[in-house]
């Protein structure tokens, strides 16, 4: 066979220069070589193993679908140790399995556990998807062992193998094939990484354009629509960094074959700004676990370091090698000896997590996930998430929040209900507790009408709306942001302002919340705040459920909820502090007006296979408005460290808080112990210029300021 | 002022040959540089605060109580910089603050803040044990910048502040001074040491055997009385830890003034025999949590950094590095010296953490805590407690069990209720749940009978009693042990026996349980495993109290648990299983005669004030009968690997389990998937010799083993 493209193979994403640069580092000491030879001992024992190309019988989980999925990445494997070491032991492995292939491939009918009625049947597997992801290992593993094959070999394979497996998944699955969605992402580079090794170029207009090439779908398609113009994904991190994989695989083996496209320029770099992207979404190596998303998985992930190994490839950012250095997996690639070889010689520089409004939707314009950061008193993050629904796996948690102090996670969201491939845990599919509990509204920190849950749990209706970002602005001082929406609840405007601060001064960080409800009809309330950590003390009095405990509601999540605990604050200050893991108290401290109640919850009710855990929360409520602002502010304070035996600070220094509006200003002090106040204000309206000067009074003096926001400190 | 026994000041824990190799030191790079130039900072900033030597007015935690304090820590570290430094600056600040201790000390009264009516008041503290603290430090202080010092300085200061606090913690506090007890330790090594410096031997030979020289009292009654033959103290290794510093304080001081005294081999060399044994009840760096214990107490303690360090000084024992590595610490004197170098050569071995009866009581005859150990599949420790009560700080919890595994505790033993210094809990002291919950029988993994804990929660008649340990084995496949109590309840006898064993063949790793209750009466058995982790699955129908949850029961800790579910397993094969945060499943089957319920819990009810952790765990159930032997089988199996996404063996592999006795032997069988069979055979009775031969019929076959206890595979 002939190529077109490229003179030589292999050239996907691995390209014979690469080659040559492997076999080199190979006879170097380094990360490279300890890498080398940590797969050459894994495959070495794998090729003990006889050949086993079962014929397809189980869907996902079940023997012949992992053993297929073994084999691609088995022939992946001994692909590139052929190349590198030329030993025709692994080229030969690969070329048996490939002829089973070629003979079983033909006869097979579609698989026999496909789902009814769905339009993404497998043959080898029960779904197109993963008959996709075994091309885009395969098609790699056929590229890198083609020069041993002879003509009649690499003639079956290509016959009984790669071609019917490549039309199968394109002009057989048109709909898939064509769908701008991360199954159609897969198949695209399936099909197109196939048309360059065998020479088919009419595969890769259809892989990049549609299969009519009208543009309407393809990979250019989905690289436009399935990422928003900052790399968002808008499934959230951990579904974005599965999506990552075929993106960046396919991106390479365009740029490796035909570089003229400029497929990493595309868009503005979006490739580049999506892995980026993934990164920028995780606290101390794991993900923000919003939406449905299992609360280990973290920037060491197979896909992350994948996309991080080709990022760097092409940039060189030394920032990259940072995440590489966590990530601790160095890839048999040329991208990935450039890795090993820059870590080899500690050229990695500190990676720069950053405040940032990560723009939700095609066009930007779908709300957004925000991410406010600041360094100045440990590690601290807020995530913000004024974004769309982001499909089935979406959670009902418009506007909802999460905060990181110090390594763990002080604001909590429940993430995904599920026990990944447990069997005695539903399968290991999601839980049913994952509609009941994980997704609903109450699971989050966001207010909820009447009890019911965002778009009153309707999919379809919610991924047709989505909040609108009203304004971000980080400056050393103050991160702040706000968002509203008004679909959630009919007749209901939600409107959330939260901002990070710290103060100069006296070195005291503050997570501000105002949280606006407008309404013209009157409603209850509810805006929950899932904590992790163990309850302190209560600056009110608390009546508990002592020896008797009731689920707090009947539905939308409520059903789950314990009521431990209820206290009707007066009008003023209250305030509940905990203490976390990391040794650190964290007080809530908010606005009361006497007519709000605090009620005190573990998750737990109605669980009976125990498949939830016993999270804390409580939930201000206030029934009977039609409108309410909740104000509130989260204060990190003191130490406890009972190995050294000694407690700081365990009370919250805040001892005022209070909200005005002022013309179009919020402004919002704080005042603490040792006398100081801080005082946030902030412009609440859209679009204001950067260079607008506001002027207020507060007491007996006028104040001004340039901007968004300022903080300003008085002392008594 | 002359000293007999020394012809050089300093010459308690540091000496003047200390002296000049820590001169040298601190020009060479390395850990004592370091800790040395740490050290140097941090009293240098102190130094630039005033002197602040207050009239004493608040009790433990108050103003005046922590500047005390922090005045003899100073005092400490500013007298042994002099000594290293020679400059002035830092005897000078010693020597002011102990001529204004000498100006305050005479005209002191007893402290006001004193507990009316008892023994044991200070004058500069609240109570004479932290008046004796202050004298470890201030005579080792005053010792270090002695040769600083004008005749009339020392004159002053020696009958101002050391003569009248030595006399106030001896003559005046004859009881306390005399007491066998850790804060007699204090008083008698404060004295003592005063006593060298002095040159007062007559203060010497009175700390060692009490006031009235008769030996009833003092530190070497201490040494023979507070702890077991194999360096137990019968408190646990929490208050261990805490007992040691004077101990190995005074003995340090003991040897550099009369090394003919051979302190450090008095009673078989129990000094070194206690250190060891802190460091052995330890797992993964933290001290196993029984009695009243902070759980995040462990190895890195300074009590246990001296005592590491001394201890080394003495054996240069290659394995306490490994110890004095983990715990990060060099302290500035001879031995921290030795330590530092040592390390900084690399000359550290791996510590050996054994399986051993720690036997209890002085006599080593009030039974034992019994630690069985393997490192076959992970490093996994089993807690055994027929240990003595322990005092006031003791748990009513006889022949409790704990067990770790890879790095986590699994079968768990809730510590002490206590934040420690935080004033919203309980002003920081022991939580009213440390008596209602913590130190009750239910709160332990051991049975309780009628729902009453042991001795009836009588701390006296506890004290009076204690279990008999019946035999303790360890060879490379089983570490096992039994013990016994007739005392815990009128008329039952309570019989334990566990094993920890491992399968040479499948590797395979089992914790086995074989419980005996008999009384002549009918009672209601319970026995509680509190676990870690998330229920995963049971093999037996569950009815959860989903939307309504009870307290368990009224008192003695019942009415601290929810009662979440419960069930009737048929005779035979009860599991559960749960998935702990190490990523490992757990097995607990239990052998069922279908009259035994399992009661679900979780930890929480009748806590108004939030004090109580949401602990889970299962109560295996027994009513109405005389007699009943609980068996069961703790199984770690499989892996959980959300991050990788990948699950092994969530299921327990166990699916047969039978207890026969015949004869003296006990044969515990464990059926497994694969086919296999384990057969654990132990002898019974108390003290049968090592070469004994038992020989036994299983099946149709004859089988015999010599000595304890052995482990038979059969393969189907
Ligand atoms: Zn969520
Ligand atoms: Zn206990």
């Amino acid at each position: 066979p002939l190529a077109a493209y490229a003179a030589d193979h292999p050239n996907l994403v691995i390209s014979a220069a690469d080659v040559d640069a492997m076999q080199g580092a190979i006879k170097q000491p380094g990360r490279f070589r300890n890498a080398f030879l940590a797969t050459q001992s894994a495959v070495d024992r794998a090729l003990q193993a006889p050949l086993a190309i079962p014929m397809p019988a189980d869907a996902g989980g079940g023997y012949t679908h992992e053993q297929h999925k073994k084999n691609y990445q088995l022939m992946y494997n001994a692909g590139v140790l052929y190349q590198i070491t030329q030993d025709p032991k692994y080229a030969e492995r690969v070329r048996d399995m490939l002829l089973a292939y070629a003979e079983l491939y033909p006869t097979l009918p579609l698989h026999p556990k496909r789902r009814p009625g769905a339009n993404n049947p497998g043959k080898l597997f029960w779904q197109s998807l993963n008959e996709a992801v075994w091309l885009v290992y395969t098609i790699q593993a056929y590229d890198l062992i083609l020069p041993s094959l002879t003509d009649a070999e690499a003639k079956k394979i290509e016959q009984g193998a790669i071609r019917p497996v490549a039309r199968f998944l394109s002009i057989d699955s048109p709909k898939t094939f064509n769908k701008v969605h991360n199954h159609g992402t897969w198949l695209t580079a399936g099909v197109g990484m196939a048309g360059y090794v065998l020479d088919e170029p009419e595969w890769v207009e259809q892989a990049l354009l549609d299969l009519d090439k009208s543009g309407k779908g393809g990979f250019l398609r989905q690289l436009s629509t399935l990422f928003s113009p900052d790399g968002y994904y808008n499934e959230g991190p951990y579904y974005q960094r599965y999506a990552l994989m075929p993106f960046v695989t396919f991106a390479k083996a365009i740029e490796n074959n035909e570089p003229e496209r400029g497929i990493f320029e595309y868009r503005d770099g979006i490739v580049m700004k999506a892995i980026d992207t993934t990164i920028q979404l995780s606290y101390d190596n794991l993900f923000f676990p919003i939406n449905d998303a299992i609360k280990s998985k973290g920037i060491d992930t197979s896909e992350l370091v994948l996309g991080v190994t080709i990022a760097y490839g092409q940039s060189g950012d030394p920032q990259l090698l940072d995440i590489a250095a966590k990530q601790d997996q160095i890839l048999l690639s040329g991208d990935g000896l450039k890795v090993a070889n820059a870590l080899d010689a500690g050229q990695e520089q500190p990676y720069t997590f950053k405040s940032f409004a990560f723009r939700d939707g095609k066009d930007g314009d779908e709300g957004a996930l925000v991410v406010l950061r600041q360094q100045t008193d440990g590690d601290q993050a807020l995530v913000f998430k004024p974004a769309a629904q982001g499909m089935g796996h979406g959670h009902f948690d418009k506007l909802t929040w999460q905060f990181y102090d110090r390594g763990e996670e002080i604001v909590t969201d429940y993430g995904a209900a599920r026990f990944l491939n447990v069997e005695a845990k539903n399968g290991g599919r999601y839980l049913a507790e994952n509609e009941s509990w994980a997704k609903q509204t109450v699971a989050h920190n966001t207010v909820v009408v009447d009890e019911t849950s965002h778009f009153d749990n309707n999919l379809k209706v919610a991924n047709q709306n989505h909040p609108d970002l009203l304004f971000f602005h980080a400056d050393d001082q103050v991160k702040i942001s706000a968002a509203e929406i008004n679909s959630a609840y009919p007749g209901v405007r939600l409107k959330r302002t939260l901002a990070l601060v710290n103060s100069p001064e006296n070195g005291k960080t503050f997570a501000i919340d105002v949280f606006d409800v407008a309404s013209s009809q009157e409603h209850q309330l509810d805006l929950p705040l899932h904590y992790n950590g163990q309850l302190v003390d209560t600056s009110f009095r608390l009546q508990g459920f002592t020896d008797n405990l009731k689920a707090l509601g009947t539905n939308n999540g409520y059903q789950h909820l314990w009521l431990k605990a209820r206290g009707k604050p007066e009008s003023g200050l209250a305030q509940v502090t905990w203490l976390n893991d990391n040794g650190r108290f964290y007080t809530q401290s908010s606005l009361m007006d006497g007519a709000t109640e605090l009620l005190f919850t573990e998750l737990g009710a109605n669980d009976p296979n125990f498949n939830l855990r016993s999270e804390k929360g409580f939930i201000a409520r206030r029934d009977g408005v039609s409108s309410h602002t909740f104000v509130s502010v989260l204060e990190p304070h003191g130490q406890y460290n009972p190995s050294k035996e000694f407690t700081l600070e365990a009370e919250s220094q805040v001892n005022a808080l209070d909200h005005q509006r002022v013309g179009d200003l919020e402004l919002i002090t704080i005042g603490t112990k040792d006398g100081a106040t801080q005082l946030l204000a902030y412009h609440r309206s859209k679009g204001i210029a950067a260079d607008t000067r506001h002027t207020f009074k507060f007491g007996d003096s006028e104040y001004s300021f340039t901007g968004r926001a300022k903080l300003f400190q008085f002392n008594n």
